[in-house]
């Protein structure tokens, strides 16, 4: 699909990217831009029931590289992103996970942030397993209340990949 | 936080708006545009476990409005987008869950896609309410592999209201 919409542009042409130039660093002000996107993200009752790790310390990177599978692009990537639930903030009852819609909506807003930059990222799933968890909560050292949800590598990246159209018109019904 | 980057500014400034110009539609090239981007979300093992009901008839929109709580929006939109999982394509094991999250991401696309195309939209939670989900499966004549996650009324809105910043340095840890 063309559009001459640059925001829409922007969500369309993003895709995952696992293997970043781990000599090009990411600035500070690109990560403080990315972070605000992630929290510009609707929660249910305005919860933001969230907290953001970035870490840039080598070793814990190659750590995280090593703990979970599928998430090799930390061992390249001069910098991840670790969104948490924080559990203070979780609602009450059956509404107790909304804030793994609530990440997942920051997560994406991490992504397209990223991508608006000129840099890469992958989401690598750690919530629901709890091997996962418990294993990045030790490598972080996170306080008991903060549930890590997904790493999220980032860095700059080669841009001659086209992302491929997942458009399919038998994935909508007309009401 | 002020960016000279539309894609960003696009994310920063989007609001949740539940009040709409009933006699204003959406156009289709909108709504199709509206699905490209929520179908460019990334999936789990790209199992894209969607499926999107467009739901332009009044009679059905009123019914979804009575039968949900925080979904009045819908009485007053000329379109809602109902986001579905597919449960014949969730995964297996504890992975199973992770289409909570990839219809999350979506449903984000589908908010920033709206908002980027100068409508509103809001974000009314189904899943995980099993009364919810049954509601909307029943109105919407569902199959039974159609999970109801959530609807999402989209229409014409007032842009005079400033987004509030939810930007909060407390919830990020630097290492």
């Amino acid at each position: 699909m063309n559009t001459d919409n640059q925001s829409i542009d922007n969500i369309l042409t993003r895709t995952s990217d696992r293997c970043f130039d781990v000599n090009a660093g990411v600035s500070e002000t690109d990560i403080t831009a990315v972070l605000h996107a992630a929290m510009a993200a609707p929660t249910a009752v305005n919860k933001r029931p969230w907290h953001f790790v970035v870490v840039r310390d080598r070793r814990l990177l190659d750590r995280l590289a090593d703990a979970l599978p599928y998430c090799q692009a930390a061992r390249k990537s001069p910098v991840a992103i670790v969104a948490c639930g924080d559990s203070r903030r979780f609602l009450p009852g059956d509404d107790a996970s909304l804030w793994v819609q609530d990440l997942s909506a920051a997560s994406e807003n991490i992504l397209l942030a990223v991508h608006a930059l000129g840099l890469g990222a992958v989401w690598t799933s750690v919530y629901p397993h709890a091997d996962r968890m418990e294993a990045v909560s030790d490598i972080l050292s996170l306080p008991v209340e903060r549930k890590p949800f997904n790493v999220i590598p980032i860095g700059h990246v080669d841009r001659t990949h086209k992302p491929f159209d997942k458009w399919d018109p038998g994935c909508v019904t007309y009401l």
